[in-house]
């Protein structure tokens, strides 16, 4: 049993622990918070909360009972799962290396915090034994998700995308933006293209983004080219096989917006609505010769929790690329076609 | 066991038939939809899809399953919910009485459509051997459960209050506003007030009310006067003590805000975010002699769940109004205090 510590406990370190939790092959020993609030009232009550030693008193005065510093959960543990705020997990990189732990930042580091960023469906295999992982952001995991898939199956010349980022979090009351179309940034590329490029080196990819005065989801809008001609009917059926892709047929479902996509898992039970799959609206996949154009749709709370819980296992060679999918997307409820989701939420309708 | 058809499978429709079939003294017949999406596909391979006659070949095209029509649904049970669209109820009110059923309204119909307005907290009793009861709205529930709790206790002399409304929920995507307050109306008194009066005739309330470009929530902004001066703790007290309003601190949750709240509702696991219980600011309430402001969010999705629930059970006198909250209550996971909600959101966690 890997035994983890998750270094932050808000949008994605709430669920990499649960998640953690959720696994046969390693325990969740304890979650950090900063601040006192419901969530570190939930992790105290969980018996699971440690918090900085200057942090120690601020907890006290709230009246939060705290298991100890973060510096005594890092030695009891083999790796931490950092998921303080972007910027933030280069700073406390060198604490790790001095316990001795293993860590992953997220996408929110750069590349070179950790030396290798990570994403299942391509690179899984590559992490093993590293001290050091980087699991790529949510758009990058989006992307890499379709695009590797894609060359596993087809001989993929260029990628062109636009990605139409949610402007928030939904509880992120403070930030925006709130009535306008952000080119982030105004000067071309935008840094998925490139941080998708730390994973797939070889792949000619361009991408541009704007933020847009939404909450729920990120949109991609794909162009892809193909050194040869392809079949729409075999790219959906090389999407519908593969791990954690959800092609969903729009017109029949009525699923045509990402504010669709998230009431589709409110309504079939997903935990905070979250939806790991990277979701494709089936209608969307256009092809003509050896062009292609598909729009998806990007949980940006969730979709990255299943590669941190691969990527433990990648680091710890726990488990086959194969094995440690089947076990992390059985554990979550992560489905591969729209009937196995409706299917998930017959079960759960009045449970 | 009271048959229950819920007429109606959108954003009340499906929340109280999954709430029905939580309860030991009701069973949940059958549910209607008139156009072909996923939630029908749902309902469907729950073996629970009833159609309009004229909608059969519609649904047939579509290629999903229906137990048959909606008048063969209604010769089939004792009690129909009617969760149509505002104004849509009042069709139906014929067929209903054609089959000899007894039906609940929503807050979206008038309050002579069926005669009698139903809030839990304020006049269970009176529903006994109704044929027809109308649920009042989201708003209008909220508003009386506060209201009849504060009678309960207090002398109100008045209530004034401005209702900031959600513009739309959160997967209506052709609704708005999203870039304006919008009077509603302008002419001044909003409808709340006189819908208050049609459970509690006797109060003098007088509301406003405009609609923000949110999703979430709505929320309420109080003045209320009583005959004789109070004392915060002890209206404090009176809200802990009552069922289905819950005093969060704002402080030491961190629960500043109608996202905060729902992203409370989603960390300790309610399906599709709900939150039934009213929620008071605690520190919103302000006391000064015979005067109090306060502050309150209300869930519009899923605040009216219980009382349709309720609704029921008083209608049939299948249990006393104590009784009928305990069950609902407890088979829904409606707490009365934010530590329950913790308590809740532990035993939740990672399960």
């Amino acid at each position: 049993m890997v035994k983890v510590a998750v270094n932050g406990f808000g949008t994605i370190g709430k669920r990499v622990a649960e998640a953690v939790m959720k696994q046969d092959d390693m325990t969740l020993v304890g979650v950090t918070k900063t601040r006192p609030d419901y969530l570190a009232l939930l992790a105290s009550k969980l018996g699971l909360l440690y918090v900085p030693q200057d942090r120690l008193e601020k907890f006290q005065k709230a009246g939060i009972e705290v298991q100890g510093t973060l510096e005594e959960l890092l030695e009891k543990v083999d790796v931490v799962v950092d998921a303080t705020p972007g910027g933030v997990g280069k700073e406390y990189k060198p604490l790790y290396e001095k316990h001795g732990v293993k860590a992953i930042f997220q996408g929110g580091e750069k590349h070179e915090v950790a030396g290798f960023s990570f994403s299942t469906l391509c690179n899984y295999d590559e992490a093993k034994d590293k001290q050091f992982v980087r699991v790529v952001s949510c758009n990058t995991t989006g992307l890499l998700r379709l695009i590797c898939t894609l060359r596993q199956n087809f001989k993929v010349k260029s990628v062109r995308a636009t990605i139409v980022r949610r402007g928030a979090d939904p509880h992120e009351t403070k930030k925006g933006p709130i009535d306008a179309i952000v080119p982030n940034p105004v000067t071309l590329p935008s840094h998925h293209g490139i941080d998708v490029k730390t994973v797939v080196p070889d792949l000619d990819i361009q991408t541009t983004a704007v933020v847009v005065p939404t909450t729920l989801a990120h949109t991609h809008v794909l162009n892809i080219r193909f050194e040869e001609p392809v079949k729409r009917e075999d790219v959906l059926e090389a999407l519908r096989q593969a791990p954690r892709i959800l092609v969903i047929p729009t017109e029949l479902s009525g699923v045509k917006d990402s504010a669709k996509v998230i009431e589709l898992a409110r309504d079939v039970g997903r935990k905070r609505h979250d939806m790991y799959e990277l979701v494709v609206y089936e209608e969307s996949v256009a092809v003509e010769g050896n062009e292609m154009f598909l729009m998806q749709v990007v949980h940006q709370e969730s979709i990255v929790t299943p590669e941190n819980v691969d990527a433990i296992r990648a680091m710890f060679g726990l488990a086959s690329k194969e094995e440690s999918i089947r076990k992390t997307d059985t554990s979550l409820g992560i489905v591969r076609t729209f009937e196995e989701l409706l299917e998930a939420g017959v079960k759960a309708f009045g449970k």
